[in-house]
């Protein structure tokens, strides 16, 4: 598990303090420990006291505080809605943490361009319902979509149910303004569907993990909302015959907007959260939704329910849009239903090739009966991203240590099939010690050479990634 | 104009062709003058001859090369089809030429990931022949897409007319296997939709146009080979009407697979060319494609058809495959069309957000009339990438100083506008003196920064994107 280093930690210096208060104003300015335990804490449920917070409140303030800092030898960790479930916006080196909950202003939405731009505050959630309203679509949905921010996603490339269609955060951001080190911004990007010249700057920064700079100008892409959606419920007695079923869905020429699978302690983790009608019998439920033009939809959900049903799933299609909300409803109560099952969880967001799924689920399994612990396994099936996770107490050593080999393990499963350690949570802190099982030393190099271009000095958001 | 300094042209000494000899074999290497001759231009027209051209077959003998050149300070320029706009693959510092002409396998085509892995050297048009065969799609269609590369086209981010719909190379490329300076192997993304590990280094290489290391092998995202297509074509008296109707069909939230425009000139050079029956008189051509669903395709292709026709269009929709597949042809029979206008043509492939099309392509016939050149505008109007050509004789110095002028001209209407100074042929030479226009020097230098870790010694294809 995590440690902060205590001797690692750099302290902010009284003289540093004045002149950020000075600069940015003293409200903007929390020194208080009441205050800063409010943002000493993420997902992880790791908590790092900050030395000290700082809210910005415009793009210039940014500038600012970064140049101080930097000068200063003092370490800067920005902030979304600490959401994250790696510790990316944990202050494990000390300094200060810049919060960007002021800059949270949906700054245009230029329908005839299909482009949104955003400052890094805004709420997922809030420019989705903004866009919605004329048309549009902006579909990156990570579960935390109600609360986590634009910048968070851009910093960790967040994913979620739709991308399996649509894509991920990297796909959607055209243009990024960044503060660097020296307090200059960079603009990187253009507001156009084709831009190709020099090098994608844009693109390195997206899922960077508040590595190489402070983003504060975002701009989106946009596209149509798309016309009508149905969902279809498939309830499965035999992992491998889901596997199989995801395979034929993509084979058939559907390209589902969504694809999510649950196991039975999922499922029986829901219907005691909510009681949303699922069955607690099912092996796996997997929730399929087809989105797009009505006609065409009314065929492709059709096809798709024959499938599941020839693979051996009894089958229901959503019919009316209140039917299809209660089921999504369910899958997202998944997280907070989950978490009653133990005092802590932890979440692994491993990818296999998908082919690979109905050999690699069982396997998963294995690992959490080997080590004698509580798994539960979710996630979005149709990309391969699997939701590992393991509910314990957190209080007992023995306990600690199983879980700790069986993480391993999980993520040694899924380099095995060429996999990914992460596939929408990012590296952080607590996927830091793995980066060495996904890249060789060569790689690793080029991007410890790339965080040294941006940052010289290691202060910005240091201490995350493994770099 | 670009001109080869001599000064810096770097000769390859004899002990290092006889190394690379020993190490490749005799036929592997060419040293013969008439032999290099074939590798010494691009679609620039430009020729800069190579002092060696070797031609691997494998990817260990581009290890090899590589760290044999990178000792002993010889530049090294991979090369696909010589077929670029923009000099990515001319020896402009000397050096050796690495021609990828032998290594054309497609390695694999894993239908149940949708996933080709592929030799940098396999010609665009048969991967897409190979994976339709299987139901399977690549969509990027660079103009070229017959005789260009897959490694090319990774390495200049190639785009096309389909990638309004389904995006550009980028969005395609799962993983890269790449030769770095110091002769090793990086492995960089994952076959899968989804993976957060690390910096973004696969993004980082695609679009560097061959100056961070050589590709050796390419994965590939594939997706649903479309069921039907349906081709639109609309004849405008009124260039301001074109940019409305492009508008108003993302508006009607249709996603249109290819979105082109033709001006006159550009339609009598195809007429003169292959008559295929295009209307002389029309001041400007749309022709549009809508793909996907063959019932929802039947709704939006009307829908189309009447936006077009509200705006003022003369519209047809083609009634047979063989009718759209002509409309088609004549696009693609543009760029040779054209080319019989002068002798020379100049080829600049800017971007605008294309709400701002309507006003901003009269002023690009303005640069044209103002110099007093034939300029020839066409290209992929949904997403605002417009190919603004001038037909020069290239042997009068007036004219070409004239040209010169436009072609700053052209740069800065679409910088002033916020677009690209390219939006698919990259910078390589010839839009090199350009890059200080769309990027400021902090930029500049994280890109030089970033070229540096890659190639400490500059001699990945030097010279080149400004750097």
């Amino acid at each position: 598990m995590f440690q902060v280093k205590q001797e690692e930690i750099i302290k902010v210096p009284d003289r540093v303090k004045r002149a950020l208060k000075e600069l940015l104003g003293e409200h903007k300015v929390l020194d208080d420990e009441m205050d800063r335990l409010l943002y000493s804490y993420d997902a992880t449920r790791i908590k790092v006291l900050p030395e000290l917070v700082v809210i910005p409140e415009t793009k210039e303030e940014v500038q600012k505080l970064v140049k101080i800092c930097y000068e200063e030898g003092i370490p800067v960790t920005p902030r979304g809605a600490g959401s994250g479930y790696t510790g990316g916006s944990l202050p494990v080196k000390g300094g200060v943490v810049v919060s960007f909950e002021k800059m949270d202003k949906i700054l245009e939405i230029d329908e005839d361009n299909a482009v949104a731009k955003v400052q890094p505050g805004v709420i997922t959630y809030r420019l989705q319902q903004a866009v919605e309203k004329k048309g549009l679509f902006y579909p990156p949905d990570p579960a935390s979509y109600k609360f986590c921010t634009l910048g968070g996603n851009v910093a960790e490339n967040a994913g979620g149910p739709r991308c399996v269609k649509y894509g991920v955060t990297r796909e959607y951001v055209m243009e990024l303004e960044t503060v660097i080190h020296t307090g200059e911004f960079i603009h990187t990007g253009r507001p156009t569907l084709k831009d190709v010249a020099g090098y994608d700057i844009t693109r390195l920064l997206i899922g960077s993990e508040g590595t190489l700079g402070l983003f504060t100008e975002i701009t989106l892409k946009l596209i149509p909302k798309p016309k009508a959606a149905k969902t279809v419920k498939a309830i499965f007695q035999d992992i491998a015959a889901v596997g199989k079923t995801v395979k034929d869905i993509f084979k058939a020429g559907i390209q589902p907007s969504a694809l999510e699978f649950m196991d039975k302690l999922a499922i029986n983790a829901v219907e005691d959260f909510g009681h949303f009608g699922l069955p607690r019998d099912a092996e796996v439920l997997l929730l399929i939704e087809v989105d797009g033009h009505p006609k065409a939809l009314e065929d492709e959900i059709k096809e798709v329910a024959k499938i599941c049903e020839m693979n051996g799933a009894k089958v229901e299609i959503a019919q009316t849009e209140a039917e299809a909300n209660k089921l999504w409803e369910a899958r997202r109560a998944l997280s907070p239903a989950v978490s009653k099952l133990g005092r802590v969880k932890i979440n692994e967001d491993i990818v296999f090739p998908r082919s690979y799924l109905p050999e690699a689920l069982p396997k998963l399994r294995e690992i959490g009966k080997k080590y004698n612990l509580k798994m539960v396994n979710f996630g979005h099936i149709g990309d391969g991203n699997v939701h590992a996770n393991f509910m314990i107490s957190g209080l007992d050593e023995d306990e600690l240590k199983r879980v700790e080999k069986a993480v391993e393990e999980v993520f040694d499963l899924a380099i095995s099939y060429g996999g990914s350690i992460t596939g929408e949570h990012g590296v952080g802190i607590t996927k830091a010690p793995f980066m060495k099982k996904q890249f060789r030393p060569e790689e690793i190099d080029i991007m410890k050479g790339i965080k040294n271009v941006f940052d010289p000095k290691n202060l910005i958001n240091p201490g995350k990634m493994g770099l």
